[in-house]
Protein backbone atom coordinates (compact mmCIF):
# COMPACT_ATOMS: atom_id res chain seq x y z
CA UNK A 1 0.00 0.00 0.00
CA UNK A 2 1.05 3.34 -1.08
CA UNK A 3 1.78 6.48 1.22
CA UNK A 4 -1.16 8.75 0.84
CA UNK A 5 -0.46 11.93 -0.26
CA UNK A 6 -2.65 15.12 -0.59
CA UNK A 7 -2.63 17.74 -3.40
CA UNK A 8 -3.41 21.37 -3.63
CA UNK A 9 -4.69 22.51 -7.89
CA UNK A 10 -5.45 25.16 -9.15
CA UNK A 11 -8.08 25.41 -12.26
CA UNK A 12 -9.95 28.03 -14.62
CA UNK A 13 -12.97 26.83 -16.01
CA UNK A 14 -15.70 28.37 -18.48
CA UNK A 15 -19.07 27.29 -16.36
CA UNK A 16 -20.95 27.96 -19.39
CA UNK A 17 -21.89 24.15 -20.70
CA UNK A 18 -21.79 23.10 -16.70
CA UNK A 19 -24.44 22.20 -13.87
CA UNK A 20 -22.15 23.91 -11.46
CA UNK A 21 -19.17 22.55 -9.50
CA UNK A 22 -20.99 19.62 -7.48
CA UNK A 23 -21.57 16.24 -8.86
CA UNK A 24 -24.91 15.91 -9.94
CA UNK A 25 -25.98 12.73 -11.33
CA UNK A 26 -26.24 12.28 -15.57
CA UNK A 27 -25.01 16.47 -15.54
CA UNK A 28 -21.76 17.41 -16.55
CA UNK A 29 -20.02 19.40 -13.41
CA UNK A 30 -16.40 20.42 -12.62
CA UNK A 31 -16.03 18.71 -9.77
CA UNK A 32 -17.49 15.42 -11.76
CA UNK A 33 -15.19 16.17 -14.10
CA UNK A 34 -12.18 15.99 -12.45
CA UNK A 35 -13.03 12.73 -9.89
CA UNK A 36 -13.44 10.95 -13.28
CA UNK A 37 -10.58 12.19 -14.69
CA UNK A 38 -8.80 10.77 -11.60
CA UNK A 39 -10.31 7.69 -11.47
CA UNK A 40 -9.29 7.12 -14.90
CA UNK A 41 -5.78 8.18 -14.43
CA UNK A 42 -5.00 6.46 -11.00
CA UNK A 43 -8.08 3.88 -10.31
CA UNK A 44 -8.90 5.89 -7.47
CA UNK A 45 -12.56 6.60 -6.27
CA UNK A 46 -11.69 10.24 -4.11
CA UNK A 47 -13.38 13.26 -3.55
CA UNK A 48 -12.19 16.29 -5.20
CA UNK A 49 -13.15 19.28 -2.81
CA UNK A 50 -13.70 22.80 -4.16
CA UNK A 51 -12.77 25.86 -1.64
CA UNK A 52 -16.37 26.27 -2.44
CA UNK A 53 -19.40 25.47 -4.77
CA UNK A 54 -19.94 27.75 -7.97
CA UNK A 55 -23.29 27.33 -9.93
CA UNK A 56 -24.35 27.00 -13.18
CA UNK A 57 -22.72 29.12 -15.85
CA UNK A 58 -20.45 30.79 -13.01
CA UNK A 59 -16.64 31.00 -14.09
CA UNK A 60 -13.57 30.40 -12.51
CA UNK A 61 -10.09 31.86 -13.19
CA UNK A 62 -8.17 30.42 -9.84
CA UNK A 63 -10.44 27.94 -8.22
CA UNK A 64 -8.95 26.04 -5.52
CA UNK A 65 -9.49 22.18 -4.85
CA UNK A 66 -7.89 19.65 -2.77
CA UNK A 67 -8.01 15.99 -2.70
CA UNK A 68 -5.81 12.91 -1.21
CA UNK A 69 -4.49 10.04 -3.03
CA UNK A 70 -1.66 7.20 -2.91
CA UNK A 71 -1.08 6.99 -6.61
CA UNK A 72 2.79 6.89 -7.72
CA UNK A 73 2.81 8.53 -10.39
CA UNK A 74 4.93 11.77 -10.37
CA UNK A 75 2.70 15.36 -9.93
CA UNK A 76 4.19 16.90 -13.11
CA UNK A 77 2.84 14.35 -14.94
CA UNK A 78 0.06 13.90 -13.10
CA UNK A 79 -1.07 17.55 -13.38
CA UNK A 80 -0.37 17.06 -17.64
CA UNK A 81 -2.80 13.52 -17.30
CA UNK A 82 -5.30 15.64 -15.27
CA UNK A 83 -5.78 18.15 -18.14
CA UNK A 84 -5.71 15.51 -21.11
CA UNK A 85 -8.54 13.75 -19.27
CA UNK A 86 -10.84 17.00 -18.53
CA UNK A 87 -12.54 18.66 -21.17
CA UNK A 88 -11.02 22.04 -22.88
CA UNK A 89 -13.14 24.16 -20.89
CA UNK A 90 -11.25 23.18 -17.91
CA UNK A 91 -7.92 24.13 -17.70
CA UNK A 92 -5.50 22.84 -14.32
CA UNK A 93 -3.33 25.19 -13.83
CA UNK A 94 -1.28 24.04 -10.57
CA UNK A 95 -0.93 21.16 -9.29
CA UNK A 96 1.24 20.44 -5.78
CA UNK A 97 2.01 17.93 -3.28
CA UNK A 98 0.65 19.67 0.53
CA UNK A 99 0.68 19.15 4.01
CA UNK A 100 -2.17 16.76 4.80
CA UNK A 101 -3.62 19.08 6.72
CA UNK A 102 -4.62 21.33 3.66
CA UNK A 103 -8.48 21.04 2.66
CA UNK A 104 -9.60 23.53 -0.34
CA UNK A 105 -12.53 24.25 1.34
CA UNK A 106 -11.98 24.38 5.28
CA UNK A 107 -8.29 26.34 5.24
CA UNK A 108 -9.53 29.28 2.78
CA UNK A 109 -9.06 32.93 4.30
CA UNK A 110 -9.98 35.26 1.49
CA UNK A 111 -11.44 34.86 -1.83
CA UNK A 112 -11.98 37.43 -4.34
CA UNK A 113 -14.68 37.51 -7.25
CA UNK A 114 -14.68 39.76 -10.22
CA UNK A 115 -18.47 40.33 -11.69
CA UNK A 116 -18.77 41.66 -15.33
CA UNK A 117 -21.58 43.80 -16.78
CA UNK A 118 -21.62 45.10 -20.01
CA UNK A 119 -23.69 48.19 -20.79
CA UNK A 120 -22.71 48.99 -24.04
CA UNK A 121 -25.53 49.75 -26.90
CA UNK A 122 -25.62 46.12 -28.53
CA UNK A 123 -24.76 42.93 -26.79
CA UNK A 124 -21.67 42.35 -27.26
CA UNK A 125 -21.45 39.08 -29.26
CA UNK A 126 -17.93 37.69 -27.82
CA UNK A 127 -19.10 38.18 -24.19
CA UNK A 128 -22.21 37.15 -24.24
CA UNK A 129 -21.52 33.52 -22.13
CA UNK A 130 -19.15 36.06 -20.18
CA UNK A 131 -21.12 39.06 -18.69
CA UNK A 132 -24.83 40.41 -18.21
CA UNK A 133 -25.72 43.00 -20.39
CA UNK A 134 -27.48 45.83 -19.63
CA UNK A 135 -29.27 48.45 -22.06
CA UNK A 136 -28.91 51.40 -19.66
CA UNK A 137 -25.56 53.06 -19.10
CA UNK A 138 -24.24 52.92 -15.52
CA UNK A 139 -22.85 55.59 -13.68
CA UNK A 140 -19.72 53.74 -12.49
CA UNK A 141 -19.31 56.91 -9.79
CA UNK A 142 -22.79 56.39 -7.95
CA UNK A 143 -21.78 52.45 -8.02
CA UNK A 144 -17.84 53.18 -6.86
CA UNK A 145 -19.65 55.49 -3.69
CA UNK A 146 -22.11 52.80 -2.90
CA UNK A 147 -20.23 50.24 -2.65
CA UNK A 148 -17.47 51.43 -0.44
CA UNK A 149 -20.12 51.56 1.89
CA UNK A 150 -20.81 47.90 1.94
CA UNK A 151 -16.93 47.48 2.92
CA UNK A 152 -16.38 46.08 6.51
CA UNK A 153 -17.24 43.26 8.73
CA UNK A 154 -21.52 43.40 8.80
CA UNK A 155 -23.92 40.90 9.03
CA UNK A 156 -25.02 40.29 4.99
CA UNK A 157 -27.97 38.03 5.16
CA UNK A 158 -30.23 40.50 2.93
CA UNK A 159 -27.32 39.13 0.48
CA UNK A 160 -28.36 35.57 1.21
CA UNK A 161 -30.42 33.14 -1.23
CA UNK A 162 -31.64 30.47 0.56
CA UNK A 163 -30.51 27.49 0.41
CA UNK A 164 -27.34 26.36 2.10
CA UNK A 165 -27.79 27.56 5.91
CA UNK A 166 -24.98 28.90 7.22
CA UNK A 167 -23.48 29.12 11.25
CA UNK A 168 -23.20 33.07 10.24
CA UNK A 169 -23.84 35.36 8.20
CA UNK A 170 -21.50 37.93 9.47
CA UNK A 171 -18.29 38.50 6.57
CA UNK A 172 -15.89 40.86 6.55
CA UNK A 173 -15.37 42.32 2.95
CA UNK A 174 -11.91 43.95 2.56
CA UNK A 175 -12.61 45.41 -0.59
CA UNK A 176 -15.45 46.18 -3.38
CA UNK A 177 -13.71 47.83 -6.33
CA UNK A 178 -15.88 49.43 -9.55
CA UNK A 179 -13.73 49.87 -13.01
CA UNK A 180 -14.96 50.76 -15.90
CA UNK A 181 -13.09 49.43 -19.42
CA UNK A 182 -15.39 51.17 -22.44
CA UNK A 183 -18.71 49.32 -21.77
CA UNK A 184 -17.48 46.72 -19.48
CA UNK A 185 -18.02 47.37 -15.55
CA UNK A 186 -15.92 44.98 -13.38
CA UNK A 187 -17.54 44.63 -9.66
CA UNK A 188 -14.51 42.94 -7.48
CA UNK A 189 -15.39 41.73 -4.00
CA UNK A 190 -12.99 40.52 -1.66
CA UNK A 191 -13.60 38.80 1.55
CA UNK A 192 -13.47 36.54 4.34
CA UNK A 193 -15.91 34.50 2.60
CA UNK A 194 -19.27 34.68 0.51
CA UNK A 195 -22.92 33.29 1.98
CA UNK A 196 -24.91 32.06 -0.98
CA UNK A 197 -25.35 33.78 -4.62
CA UNK A 198 -23.74 37.00 -2.24
CA UNK A 199 -21.97 38.68 -5.16
CA UNK A 200 -25.10 38.13 -7.25
CA UNK A 201 -26.61 39.87 -4.67
CA UNK A 202 -24.53 42.82 -4.01
CA UNK A 203 -24.52 43.07 -8.11
CA UNK A 204 -28.43 43.00 -8.53
CA UNK A 205 -28.93 45.47 -5.88
CA UNK A 206 -25.81 48.01 -6.59
CA UNK A 207 -26.83 47.90 -9.57
CA UNK A 208 -30.21 50.19 -9.40
CA UNK A 209 -27.82 53.11 -7.90
CA UNK A 210 -26.08 52.81 -11.23
CA UNK A 211 -29.40 53.60 -13.55
CA UNK A 212 -30.52 56.25 -10.92
CA UNK A 213 -33.35 54.23 -9.41
CA UNK A 214 -32.35 54.16 -5.88
CA UNK A 215 -29.95 56.26 -3.88
CA UNK A 216 -26.08 55.46 -3.09
CA UNK A 217 -27.01 54.92 0.60
CA UNK A 218 -29.71 51.77 -0.62
CA UNK A 219 -27.62 49.70 -0.50
CA UNK A 220 -26.02 50.23 3.21
CA UNK A 221 -29.99 49.93 3.74
CA UNK A 222 -30.95 47.01 2.49
CA UNK A 223 -27.74 45.61 4.77
CA UNK A 224 -28.96 47.13 7.63
CA UNK A 225 -32.42 45.30 7.43
CA UNK A 226 -31.30 41.92 6.97
CA UNK A 227 -33.85 40.86 4.96
CA UNK A 228 -33.40 38.96 1.55
CA UNK A 229 -36.62 40.52 0.29
CA UNK A 230 -35.66 44.20 0.54
CA UNK A 231 -32.68 43.72 -1.63
CA UNK A 232 -32.45 43.93 -5.38
CA UNK A 233 -32.59 40.44 -8.01
CA UNK A 234 -29.88 38.15 -8.23
CA UNK A 235 -27.04 38.80 -11.12
CA UNK A 236 -27.72 36.20 -13.41
CA UNK A 237 -24.85 33.85 -13.11
CA UNK A 238 -22.61 34.15 -16.24
CA UNK A 239 -21.29 37.63 -15.23
CA UNK A 240 -19.62 35.98 -12.24
CA UNK A 241 -16.16 35.08 -12.11
CA UNK A 242 -14.17 33.56 -8.85
CA UNK A 243 -10.70 35.17 -9.40
CA UNK A 244 -8.56 33.30 -6.64
CA UNK A 245 -8.59 31.76 -2.77
CA UNK A 246 -5.94 32.71 -0.34
CA UNK A 247 -5.00 30.27 2.44
CA UNK B 1 -45.86 48.80 -55.41
CA UNK B 2 -43.60 50.33 -53.10
CA UNK B 3 -40.14 51.88 -53.93
CA UNK B 4 -37.23 49.71 -53.62
CA UNK B 5 -34.32 50.85 -51.19
CA UNK B 6 -30.90 50.18 -50.48
CA UNK B 7 -29.80 49.17 -47.18
CA UNK B 8 -26.30 48.93 -45.82
CA UNK B 9 -26.36 47.17 -42.01
CA UNK B 10 -22.62 46.86 -40.31
CA UNK B 11 -22.87 43.30 -38.06
CA UNK B 12 -21.02 41.44 -36.02
CA UNK B 13 -21.23 38.05 -34.80
CA UNK B 14 -19.58 35.09 -33.06
CA UNK B 15 -18.85 32.76 -36.38
CA UNK B 16 -18.41 29.55 -33.67
CA UNK B 17 -21.60 28.33 -34.48
CA UNK B 18 -22.28 29.15 -37.95
CA UNK B 19 -21.09 27.10 -41.26
CA UNK B 20 -19.84 30.60 -42.28
CA UNK B 21 -21.44 33.34 -44.36
CA UNK B 22 -22.90 32.03 -47.30
CA UNK B 23 -26.67 30.21 -47.59
CA UNK B 24 -26.14 26.59 -47.27
CA UNK B 25 -28.95 23.74 -47.78
CA UNK B 26 -29.75 22.60 -43.74
CA UNK B 27 -27.13 24.25 -42.12
CA UNK B 28 -26.82 27.78 -40.23
CA UNK B 29 -24.73 30.15 -42.20
CA UNK B 30 -25.10 34.14 -41.16
CA UNK B 31 -26.41 35.04 -44.61
CA UNK B 32 -29.15 32.63 -44.66
CA UNK B 33 -29.89 33.70 -40.44
CA UNK B 34 -30.73 37.43 -41.82
CA UNK B 35 -32.46 36.48 -44.92
CA UNK B 36 -34.27 34.43 -42.87
CA UNK B 37 -35.29 37.16 -40.59
CA UNK B 38 -36.04 40.01 -43.48
CA UNK B 39 -38.51 37.56 -45.04
CA UNK B 40 -40.37 36.74 -41.57
CA UNK B 41 -40.42 40.66 -41.23
CA UNK B 42 -41.27 42.28 -44.71
CA UNK B 43 -42.49 39.20 -46.18
CA UNK B 44 -40.04 39.48 -49.40
CA UNK B 45 -37.18 37.17 -50.44
CA UNK B 46 -34.23 39.04 -50.34
CA UNK B 47 -30.52 38.32 -50.98
CA UNK B 48 -28.22 40.01 -48.04
CA UNK B 49 -24.59 40.36 -50.03
CA UNK B 50 -21.80 40.34 -47.95
CA UNK B 51 -18.29 42.31 -48.33
CA UNK B 52 -17.27 38.97 -49.07
CA UNK B 53 -17.98 35.49 -47.27
CA UNK B 54 -16.10 34.19 -43.92
CA UNK B 55 -15.64 30.57 -43.10
CA UNK B 56 -17.27 28.63 -40.72
CA UNK B 57 -15.90 29.70 -37.49
CA UNK B 58 -14.41 32.67 -38.33
CA UNK B 59 -15.84 36.15 -36.19
CA UNK B 60 -16.78 39.64 -37.31
CA UNK B 61 -16.64 43.14 -35.50
CA UNK B 62 -17.61 44.98 -38.59
CA UNK B 63 -18.78 43.11 -41.00
CA UNK B 64 -21.07 45.05 -43.66
CA UNK B 65 -23.93 43.77 -45.73
CA UNK B 66 -26.19 44.88 -48.03
CA UNK B 67 -29.76 44.45 -49.39
CA UNK B 68 -32.83 45.54 -51.23
CA UNK B 69 -36.47 45.81 -49.98
CA UNK B 70 -40.16 47.17 -50.60
CA UNK B 71 -40.74 47.41 -47.24
CA UNK B 72 -42.52 50.77 -45.55
CA UNK B 73 -40.97 49.81 -42.03
CA UNK B 74 -39.16 53.06 -40.76
CA UNK B 75 -35.49 51.98 -40.80
CA UNK B 76 -34.97 52.05 -36.86
CA UNK B 77 -38.19 49.79 -36.66
CA UNK B 78 -36.56 47.72 -39.17
CA UNK B 79 -33.18 47.62 -37.49
CA UNK B 80 -34.98 46.95 -33.83
CA UNK B 81 -37.04 44.00 -35.82
CA UNK B 82 -33.99 42.24 -37.43
CA UNK B 83 -31.65 42.06 -34.03
CA UNK B 84 -34.89 40.66 -32.78
CA UNK B 85 -35.66 38.02 -35.18
CA UNK B 86 -31.42 36.89 -35.29
CA UNK B 87 -29.94 34.86 -33.06
CA UNK B 88 -28.46 36.29 -30.26
CA UNK B 89 -24.63 35.58 -31.69
CA UNK B 90 -25.60 37.91 -34.64
CA UNK B 91 -26.31 41.70 -33.31
CA UNK B 92 -26.77 44.71 -35.93
CA UNK B 93 -25.03 47.55 -34.81
CA UNK B 94 -26.16 49.63 -37.95
CA UNK B 95 -29.10 49.85 -40.44
CA UNK B 96 -28.76 53.15 -42.98
CA UNK B 97 -30.47 53.44 -46.11
CA UNK B 98 -27.79 54.09 -49.33
CA UNK B 99 -27.72 55.17 -52.96
CA UNK B 100 -29.37 52.61 -54.95
CA UNK B 101 -25.53 52.27 -56.53
CA UNK B 102 -23.85 50.85 -53.45
CA UNK B 103 -23.14 47.10 -53.26
CA UNK B 104 -21.96 45.55 -49.96
CA UNK B 105 -18.95 43.83 -52.06
CA UNK B 106 -18.48 45.23 -55.22
CA UNK B 107 -18.03 49.01 -53.54
CA UNK B 108 -15.91 48.07 -50.55
CA UNK B 109 -12.27 49.55 -50.85
CA UNK B 110 -10.50 48.14 -47.79
CA UNK B 111 -10.82 45.85 -45.22
CA UNK B 112 -9.04 45.02 -42.16
CA UNK B 113 -8.66 41.91 -40.37
CA UNK B 114 -7.30 40.60 -36.70
CA UNK B 115 -5.98 37.30 -35.89
CA UNK B 116 -5.34 36.24 -32.48
CA UNK B 117 -3.01 33.70 -31.28
CA UNK B 118 -2.58 32.77 -27.62
CA UNK B 119 0.73 31.86 -26.73
CA UNK B 120 0.59 31.25 -22.92
CA UNK B 121 1.45 28.43 -21.00
CA UNK B 122 -2.57 26.76 -19.99
CA UNK B 123 -5.05 27.25 -22.90
CA UNK B 124 -7.21 30.39 -22.10
CA UNK B 125 -10.62 28.55 -21.53
CA UNK B 126 -12.30 31.73 -22.55
CA UNK B 127 -10.74 32.35 -25.73
CA UNK B 128 -10.79 28.87 -26.81
CA UNK B 129 -13.22 29.88 -29.71
CA UNK B 130 -11.86 33.45 -30.14
CA UNK B 131 -7.76 32.86 -30.35
CA UNK B 132 -5.60 29.79 -31.76
CA UNK B 133 -3.32 28.54 -28.93
CA UNK B 134 0.15 27.68 -29.71
CA UNK B 135 2.44 25.86 -27.15
CA UNK B 136 5.44 27.74 -27.81
CA UNK B 137 5.96 31.26 -27.10
CA UNK B 138 6.10 33.66 -30.10
CA UNK B 139 9.05 36.36 -30.97
CA UNK B 140 6.83 39.09 -31.67
CA UNK B 141 9.42 41.03 -32.50
CA UNK B 142 10.86 38.56 -34.83
CA UNK B 143 7.26 38.57 -36.38
CA UNK B 144 6.70 42.24 -36.51
CA UNK B 145 9.91 42.90 -38.62
CA UNK B 146 8.81 39.22 -41.31
CA UNK B 147 5.68 40.86 -41.34
CA UNK B 148 6.72 44.43 -42.46
CA UNK B 149 8.08 42.94 -45.62
CA UNK B 150 5.35 41.65 -46.95
CA UNK B 151 3.26 45.15 -46.89
CA UNK B 152 3.16 46.97 -50.68
CA UNK B 153 1.59 45.66 -54.06
CA UNK B 154 2.15 41.75 -54.56
CA UNK B 155 1.01 38.74 -56.18
CA UNK B 156 0.13 36.85 -53.35
CA UNK B 157 -0.65 33.63 -54.90
CA UNK B 158 1.26 31.66 -52.87
CA UNK B 159 -0.98 32.65 -49.73
CA UNK B 160 -4.44 31.54 -51.51
CA UNK B 161 -6.27 28.79 -51.18
CA UNK B 162 -7.72 26.36 -53.61
CA UNK B 163 -11.76 27.28 -54.17
CA UNK B 164 -12.45 30.37 -55.40
CA UNK B 165 -10.88 31.81 -58.28
CA UNK B 166 -10.31 35.21 -59.18
CA UNK B 167 -8.92 37.48 -61.70
CA UNK B 168 -5.80 38.47 -60.49
CA UNK B 169 -4.32 37.60 -57.18
CA UNK B 170 -2.40 41.14 -56.80
CA UNK B 171 -2.97 42.61 -53.73
CA UNK B 172 -2.25 45.81 -51.88
CA UNK B 173 -1.29 45.46 -48.32
CA UNK B 174 -1.26 48.83 -46.64
CA UNK B 175 -0.45 47.81 -42.71
CA UNK B 176 0.59 44.67 -41.23
CA UNK B 177 0.59 45.27 -37.48
CA UNK B 178 2.04 42.67 -34.57
CA UNK B 179 0.67 43.61 -31.12
CA UNK B 180 1.43 41.59 -27.57
CA UNK B 181 -0.77 41.94 -24.85
CA UNK B 182 0.00 39.51 -22.26
CA UNK B 183 -0.11 35.92 -23.78
CA UNK B 184 -2.34 37.44 -26.84
CA UNK B 185 -0.21 38.31 -30.24
CA UNK B 186 -2.48 40.27 -32.41
CA UNK B 187 -1.88 40.15 -36.27
CA UNK B 188 -3.59 43.12 -37.81
CA UNK B 189 -3.71 43.23 -41.82
CA UNK B 190 -5.34 45.93 -43.57
CA UNK B 191 -5.71 45.68 -47.75
CA UNK B 192 -7.51 46.68 -51.01
CA UNK B 193 -8.50 42.93 -50.97
CA UNK B 194 -7.73 39.60 -49.51
CA UNK B 195 -7.32 36.47 -51.62
CA UNK B 196 -9.70 33.03 -49.96
CA UNK B 197 -7.53 31.89 -46.57
CA UNK B 198 -5.29 34.86 -47.39
CA UNK B 199 -4.73 36.01 -43.61
CA UNK B 200 -4.75 32.48 -42.50
CA UNK B 201 -2.38 31.46 -44.44
CA UNK B 202 0.15 34.67 -43.68
CA UNK B 203 -0.04 33.61 -40.31
CA UNK B 204 0.55 30.13 -40.51
CA UNK B 205 3.49 31.59 -42.07
CA UNK B 206 4.99 34.18 -40.15
CA UNK B 207 3.95 32.31 -37.14
CA UNK B 208 7.29 29.94 -38.05
CA UNK B 209 9.29 32.51 -37.64
CA UNK B 210 7.84 33.43 -34.42
CA UNK B 211 8.82 30.41 -33.16
CA UNK B 212 13.09 30.11 -34.93
CA UNK B 213 12.04 27.36 -37.50
CA UNK B 214 12.58 29.80 -40.47
CA UNK B 215 14.27 33.30 -40.73
CA UNK B 216 12.99 36.72 -41.07
CA UNK B 217 13.06 36.59 -45.03
CA UNK B 218 11.47 33.52 -45.48
CA UNK B 219 7.95 35.20 -45.56
CA UNK B 220 9.08 37.41 -48.41
CA UNK B 221 10.98 34.44 -50.10
CA UNK B 222 7.43 32.05 -49.86
CA UNK B 223 5.80 35.73 -51.62
CA UNK B 224 8.24 35.75 -54.26
CA UNK B 225 7.70 31.57 -54.98
CA UNK B 226 3.92 32.73 -56.28
CA UNK B 227 3.50 29.00 -55.19
CA UNK B 228 1.10 27.76 -51.75
CA UNK B 229 3.12 24.65 -51.66
CA UNK B 230 5.87 26.35 -50.06
CA UNK B 231 4.07 28.70 -47.67
CA UNK B 232 3.58 27.46 -43.77
CA UNK B 233 -0.34 26.01 -42.88
CA UNK B 234 -3.38 27.98 -42.67
CA UNK B 235 -3.71 28.94 -39.00
CA UNK B 236 -7.34 27.92 -37.77
CA UNK B 237 -10.19 29.85 -38.37
CA UNK B 238 -11.52 29.91 -34.59
CA UNK B 239 -8.45 32.97 -34.27
CA UNK B 240 -9.67 35.24 -37.22
CA UNK B 241 -12.40 38.45 -37.21
CA UNK B 242 -12.93 40.74 -40.26
CA UNK B 243 -12.53 44.24 -38.16
CA UNK B 244 -14.51 46.78 -40.84
CA UNK B 245 -14.41 47.61 -44.08
CA UNK B 246 -14.63 50.73 -45.98
CA UNK B 247 -16.09 52.16 -49.13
Amino acid sequence: MNEERTYKMTLAYDGTDFAGWQVQPDQPTIQGALQAALKRITGEVRSVIGSGRTDAGVHAYGQVASFRSCTEIPTRRLHRALNAQTPETIQILELEQVDSEFHALASAKRKRYRYVIHDGSHPDVFHLRTSWHIHRRLDDTLIQQSAQLLTGTHDFSSFESQGAPRKTSIRTVYDFQITRAGDFVWFEVEANGFLYNMVRSLVGTIERVGRGKESIEWPFEVLQAKDRNVAGPTAPAQGLFLLWVHY
